[in-house]
C-alpha cells in the first residue's frame, strides 16, 4: 500500500506574491505535499512561451510543513520544467495552475500563462488543472472558488484524466456559483486591440487592449454560456491540435 | 471581378533580418503585395505570448513595388494584431509565417512562435500556414522549399481552409524533398531540458536545452514520420482545442 501522500505541482502566471496562487495553495494544501514554483513577477499573456536565451534562474521563498515555495526568472512554462527536473523529488501527482486574475474562457486560452503551465504538465504525462477567476482585481474575491477547487483538484487525483487531456477551470467572480457545466470552448474573437500611446519621438506606439466577443452566444453548451449564467465551467482540452477531419480535405496538397 | 491582387501578411520569430523570413518574402512576392510585420529580433519559443504590459511600437523598414516592410518590438502575435488592425489597408487574404530557423512539428507546435502567429491570423479568420525548416543554422539552405510554398501558399489562396484550421507546414533540411504528406502531429516529449550554469553569486541558474522523443516512431501517419522520410509534413491544426469526447467522461464533475 502506498501511503505517501500525493505531491502537487503548483505554479501560476500573476506571479508568486499574486492573491489567487496564495488562496489556491490554502485551498489544496490539505491535499498533498505542495511545491510551488512561480514567476518571480507577473508574467500575464505568456501563452506557452518558454526562455531559450537568457538563463533562467529559481531561488527558495519559504519552506513549512508540506509546503515549499519557490520563485523563478522564467515563464510559467519554465517554471514547470524546471520543478519537474531540479526540484521535484518525484513526478508530482498534480499540476495546479492559478487562481488567474482573469478568465481564460474561450479563445484567451491561447494567450494565458496560466494555461501554459497547465499544457506543459500535461505535456509531461502529469494530471494538470488551470483556474482562473472572472476578474482581474488583484484584491479579488476568491472564496466561492473552495469547495470546487478541492472537489475538482481530489477528483483529478483519484482518478486521473484521459489521456492528453487537461483541464481549463473557470469561475464567475460572483459571492455564489450554480454549479459546474463540463463544456466546450466557446468560438470567441478579440478586436479593437490598440490604443495609441504618446511617444517622446512620435514613434508608432500603442498598448494592448482589446474587447471580446462571443462569436455563438446563442450556444448552451460553451464555456462562455455557463459563465454568463453563474456556473464553473470546466473544458477538457485536448493536446492533439490536429484538425483531424481536414486530413482528408487536404490531401490534394500531396499532388503538389 | 475583383481584379485586385492578394493581399499578404507575413511575419515570423526569428526577426525581421532572419534569412529564413527573407527567402519566404522572395518566394511569395509574385502571389500578391506582401506587407511584412515582423519582431525587430528574435522571438523564439514566444508561443502565443502577447504584450500586456508596456506599450508595443512598430516602424517601417523599407517599401518597394508590392512590398512593405515594418518591425515590431513586440511578439509575433503582436505583429499580427498590429498589421490588422493599426497597418493594413484590408483584411489580407493569406497570413504567412516563417520561414523558421527549426522545425515546429509534434508538441513543438505549443511553445513555436511563428505558430503562434500562425494561430493569431487563423483566430482572426484569415487563411494562415506556417513554414519551418529542419535546420537552426542562420545561413540554412532554404532553396528546396520555394516549389513547395508557391504551390502550398497559392492553392489556399484559391481555395482557402476549413473554418478555423491552419497549417503548420515543415520541410526537412534537404537538398531534394520527396513530396508533401497530410498528416497528424505526432505524441511526442522533450527532456534533459535544463543545463546547469555558472552564477557570479551560486544561484541556481540554468540554459534551457533538450533533447526531444519521438512517443510513436512506428506510426506512418505523423508528421515526425514524414520528415524523418525527406516529406514536407502538412499537419492542419484545429483552434478548438476541445477534446469533445471527455466531456461525457467529465459529466460526474457537474454532481459536485
Amino acid at each position: 500500500m502506498n501511503t505517501a501522500k500525493p505531491l502537487i505541482l503548483l505554479t501560476n502566471d500573476d506571479g508568486v506574491c499574486a492573491k489567487g496562487l496564495n488562496e489556491l495553495l490554502s485551498m489544496i494544501a490539505s491535499l498533498g505535499d505542495v511545491v510551488v514554483m512561480a514567476p518571480n513577477a507577473g508574467r500575464s499573456g505568456s501563452a506557452c512561451s518558454i526562455t531559450p536565451n537568457i538563463p533562467v534562474r529559481y531561488s527558495l521563498v519559504e519552506e513549512r510543513e508540506g509546503v515549499t515555495v519557490y520563485q523563478c526568472t522564467g515563464t510559467p512554462v519554465d517554471c514547470v520544467k524546471l520543478a519537474l527536473e531540479q526540484v521535484l523529488p518525484r513526478t508530482p501527482d498534480l499540476v495546479v495552475s492559478g487562481i488567474n486574475h482573469g478568465d481564460n474562457a474561450s479563445v484567451s486560452v491561447f494567450y494565458s500563462g496560466t494555461m501554459g503551465a497547465v499544457f506543459e504538465g500535461c505535456m509531461k504525462g502529469i494530471p494538470s488543472i488551470g483556474f482562473s477567476l472572472c476578474s482581474c482585481m488583484p484584491d479579488a474575491d476568491f472564496s466561492a472558488c473552495e469547495p470546487y477547487v478541492r472537489q475538482i483538484a481530489g477528483r483529478v487525483l483519484e482518478k486521473g484524466l484521459p489521456e492528453d487531456v487537461c483541464l481549463n477551470v473557470n469561475f464567475p467572480a460572483l459571492k455564489k456559483l450554480k454549479g459546474v457545466k463540463t463544456v466546450r470552448m466557446a468560438r470567441g474573437v478579440w478586436g479593437s486591440e490598440w490604443v495609441s500611446a504618446a511617444h517622446p519621438k512620435q514613434e508608432k506606439c500603442f498598448w494592448l487592449t482589446g474587447s471580446f466577443t462571443n462569436l455563438e452566444p446563442e450556444a448552451e453548451d460553451t464555456d462562455l454560456w455557463a459563465l454568463e449564467r453563474g456556473y464553473v465551467s470546466v473544458v477538457p482540452v485536448r493536446m492533439d491540435v490536429t484538425a483531424t477531419r481536414a486530413i482528408a480535405q487536404l490531401k490534394d496538397l500531396e499532388a503538389l
